[in-house]
């Protein structure tokens, strides 16, 4: 796959920041090369910008984007879209399918979505149809796309870079671990 | 595996409520069978049950506990414990030994987590060694824990149930999807 972004729909200002931040520490994590927000809020995109100069990779957050015309541009570019809903098809139908496609964009909500947002997309996909939250959601869509090989991504260009450890913590590039 | 038990840590009323309520969910809608928070919060507990009385199982919170007592306990009735934290081993290279458990508390902190923690725990187990968010990490654990039978699971004594769809919602037991 070349490119998957994430569109993250519905973002209230102060009242979404922590879940979209989390959306998109996840998305960056487990592999995916950006997301699009639908709001002028610019702290989601700030933190991300501080995260990926200490961590390393090229992740990137464009905000106040306007969902219509972005979904409408990636489909004419070629592009598929893939929208999480608890509403859809179960992911093992699909992700065989999902993994062929080049080009990628990941339609994640907050509350509700635009009935347009289920034509719109490709897939309506669900991670279970139960409620629970749109992070575990996308990163179990991420997890079964890459088949568990995001695991292994290893992020160049950081300051920081933890040693994974049976007990306790350490990171190099820090001396005081207190800050952490 | 007998029992899954969630044990949430450091969460904070206000700040901290729509990301334990996202925590418990997971958990929830992934085949835990319940939560324990270290906090008086009764928020939690009762979104947790107004859920469960919609879409069914039997899912518990339990608030307002010490968390060195209730891993002590765990441990001396023969439970194992497993901390989910960016610093630890990765998964793949214990969750056969996790899965041999019969009787499994995972933890998940919030913010920063009692070093204590560290030691306490059988498993130091990380998702990933970037940092992303304790919700994607949970599930992408439960989920190879259960090598995705999780995603199957049926939640028996609900009022509600989603037909999957291609496109659109459809829920059984609702009449009215707007209220959704």
């Amino acid at each position: 796959m070349k490119e998957i972004v994430i569109l993250r729909l519905g973002h209230r200002i102060n009242r979404d920041q922590r879940m979209t931040t989390h959306v998109a520490l996840t998305a960056r994590a487990l592999g995916a090369d950006g997301m699009l927000l639908t709001s002028s809020d610019k702290s989601v995109e700030q933190k991300i910008s501080d995260v990926t100069k200490r961590w390393g990779g090229g992740f990137y957050v464009r905000s106040d984007v306007t969902w219509r015309t972005e979904i409408k541009k990636w489909k004419e570019d070629g592009g598929k879209v893939c929208h999480l809903t608890m509403y859809g098809i179960n992911l093992e139908e699909e992700v065989d399918a999902i993994r062929d496609t080049e080009n990628l964009m990941v339609i994640v909500g907050a509350e509700k979505v635009p009935a347009e947002i289920f034509t719109m997309a490709d897939w309506n996909i669900s991670i279970t149809n139960q409620p629970h939250s749109e992070v575990a959601a996308l990163a179990i869509f991420m997890d079964h796309l890459q088949k568990g090989e995001e695991l292994k991504k290893e992020f160049k260009g950081g300051m920081l870079q933890i040693v994974a450890r049976r007990v306790g913590k350490e990171v190099k590039g820090i001396k005081n671990l207190k800050s952490l």
